[in-house]
């Protein structure tokens, strides 16, 4: 038909984001074998620090051992199976009990204690370990213990992302949000502002919609910036600036908002003053938990009349604006009516994360 | 054996109750192929007024468009696949936009705006629309484009209650009813009054459950009349009527109710002053959603000593009994020891309404 | 491995806790094909008395009759199929009569009335039965009509519990629990007192977890026997005895707690002064109900000055530590990390019992 000339692509069939199925594998293809963000280094500041983290259906301690090396462990016993932290977050005091018969596992996950078992090689039990990488204080764990280090999954972010110096910044407030929608409509809804001037009254007065320069899409991320309207200096309720610029920024740096999709599971937006971070995290075809935090830089959070609010409160009205529509998607997509529908030249970034989709569904056949 | 020739035949196989794998096929045999009641004429009385029904999982707005016709479509933005509308009944205020990227639509269905796609050929992207006919104020809509037109599954109905002059009536109440029970249990339970005696005390004291004559049951419905007991003219609370009867009765058509099932989902109930319709609306094979309304003569319900709640209260009173007792066959019927059981001669419609069930089937293999 | 040698085997493979098909099969093995334990004979003291057991997803009415023998009948009416008694306990007078269409039934089961079915052979449509037999006041159910009796299930348990004139004994107290566990990490966590010292502190004030002879373990029952630390004469709050011993025990019978699993559904916990019943009532693979019961003699429950909530709350403590530790272990077992583990010279018993598990399912092969 003439008119495909006019659209750059079309939308996936509904069966990326209804089939019980395609999603089992791709939690597989995405979430058990790529690089998922799991949280910050600062999160487990001292030996015995942990935090849970569920994944793909396993839970997860993230946790740092006497070395100060983080760790991450499988919440299994090797003894019964049993699962023995369940509080979300808090410190181990040197050493990781089962609650049901006591086996003692160290920081490093070494079993140092299996009561009536005396013969037993513990050498042979320790618990099943979950690889662990850092960048730039984000910290990265990886079921699949053949993958690739991180690094070639991050490509040229570490040195695109320098100036913001991350690791330097700290949590100010999270909210966790449970959204009825298949992860990847989240991804599609953070990477397109098209819908911004009809659905996000707020924010397009912030930043122009037509604005900004997309980084090409690659194998490992998507995204691009977004400049912001005269006299708009972050994006807030009103735009204003009540805080520092972070240290290094580049004149240019100052002047937008970067917006990237690092596949499979971290939204980065990083601001002149602040980045928030989005981790995904499926828990149905049509279900996803979103942690959401907002990171300011120490020196600004230790001046007595620091406000970060502005800023949360700005967020928390978008956020919930897009995962209002991504249900609608969701809803939708299901009909027997819905066929592929017709991107424009505004959503190439969404179009982009889609095709990876099927690329990387084409490379496991 | 020597019984059998005692009752007319035997209940279905549990199947048909309980499997999901027939609820499916049902769904599309009969709620997906056939004209389904989706509500009235006059609740969408001028234009741009609409409802959403949810009929097969698929939400479909019904719509009066702008030349006054009644039509219906999929709720579904032909742009990403978008639900567009949640807001159960209400006004478009001429046109029907999407909340994502603002797709808009005629209240025809056509495509008049879709943002930064300046090429596109918009008379390819319409909403999907649905069928719609309509019979004396009743809307009917229909999945398939190929169906035969209403009529033809209505057939003699029209003019066998031509003298209630539905269209004219106008709603007085509306209850929602949410009943785990297989939708033909509703049927079953609709097309006899065997069960009055001992389920329905106060019903009982104004019909007698052995009169009224049946309509010979067929492939689109059926049903039958039932007479009052001595001083009852009506069903309500205390039999009495407060209400003029409809204008164009006959004498006889004064002194019984009419019982209809029209398959696959309405249940009219024709009294001397009023109407009562139940449509049925599948959820799951063990649920079903039941809108129960209430309809009277606007003459009536114009005077200022109108009294309607008699008859409102009597047949929701009424109707919590049979969806108990439905509720109940659902538990019952899905026990291993379960076994078809003995239809009387007072079961005659349950009986046919089974076999059109098992008739239809075969028509499908 | 050399270290194989030092434990006496392994746990089960996840899929026995896990695979909803593996439940099914375990389901049909070990709760329709053995005699289930469904309560006591003084539930239903008088002709008429019953209450309602659900059983592999069946309504099962257990019921004294007229000859004061006890009966159990599935909960299904013979006509259409119906749930006729949804009230869990209570007394029918003379009769049981379905809601629906008022088919009645005598206490044995026999049809006695059918409304306008006048030539139906009655004789052809009692009420599906349910095999009873009695254990020392214990009702067990089959659902299996050819199953072999009762004795041959439970072997020398009758003479080996004698003592303690197990059908003297009343109920005191009645406590149901909705677990969130497979039935089998009941059975295992009953089994064994290697998790006292960490799980149960009040417990293991009372009890010597390392005291205890243990039977040997067959194909109906696995259990054994706890001595009493010094000073301590039951299990309770703090282990004084309130109450005289059971009238018949011998002296080494009141120093010492029985404890037996008797597959599939019935924990038997004989102190000297009391009784508890726990019967398991499996609802999914991950989910299992469990009623708990406490039993007097009832000539110390005639005094005035008679207590027993210091054992009641003692158990109910108890009960909710394994009941939690129980569901950390489906919780844990799910992992794809799992893999089975040890057990030690002290986990005999459960041990044995899953042994029993696969050694039923070689023979059903």
């Amino acid at each position: 038909m003439a008119t495909q000339a006019e659209h750059i692509g079309v939308t996936l069939p509904a069966r990326y984001y209804v089939d019980p199925d395609v999603y089992k594998q791709e939690i597989d293809r995405f979430f058990c074998r790529m690089w998922v963000c799991a949280g910050r280094a600062d999160q487990v500041s001292n030996p015995g620090d942990y935090f849970l983290r569920e994944l793909a259906n396993e839970s997860i301690i993230v946790i740092r051992d006497n070395q100060r090396q983080i760790r991450a462990f499988y919440n299994v016993c090797r003894h019964r199976g049993t699962r023995m932290c369940t509080v979300e977050e808090g410190k181990f005091s040197g050493r990781i009990q089962c609650p049901y018969h006591g086996w003692t596992y160290g920081l490093d996950g070494k079993l140092i204690g299996a009561p009536h078992m005396e013969g037993l090689a513990r050498e042979e039990y320790p618990l099943h370990g979950v690889r662990t990488e850092l960048w730039d204080g984000h910290i990265f764990i990886n079921l699949q213990s053949q993958a690739a280090p991180l690094a070639a999954q991050l490509q040229d972010l570490p040195q695109k992302f320098a100036n913001w110096r991350m690791q330097d910044l700290r949590l100010y407030k999270r909210k966790v949000y449970d959204v009825k929608a298949n992860w990847k409509f989240i991804i599609l809804n953070y990477n397109e502002c098209l819908h911004c001037p009809v659905l996000h009254p707020t924010l397009n007065k912030l930043t122009d919609y037509m604005s900004g320069d997309n980084a090409d899409p690659n194998r490992g991320y998507v995204g691009g910036s977004m400049g912001f309207k005269d006299g708009v200096k972050t994006m807030s309720l009103d735009g204003k600036l009540r805080r520092d610029y972070l240290p290094c920024l580049t004149e240019k740096e100052r002047q937008e908002v970067q917006y990237y999709s690092i596949y499979p599971n971290l939204l980065l937006s990083l601001h002149p003053d602040y980045m928030m971070l989005h981790t995904l995290w499926p828990k149905a075809v049509d279900r996803t938990e979103i942690i959401c935090e907002m990171y300011f830089h120490p020196q600004e959070m230790a001046k007595p009349d620091f406000q970060g609010d502005d800023a949360v409160e700005f967020w928390d009205r978008t956020n919930k604006e897009d995962w209002s529509v991504s249900e609608l998607s969701q809803l939708g997509i299901q009909s027997r009516s819905y066929t592929p529908g017709p991107y424009s030249a505004r959503e190439r970034l969404p179009h982009a994360f889609e095709q990876m989709i099927l690329q990387r569904e084409r490379e496991d056949r």
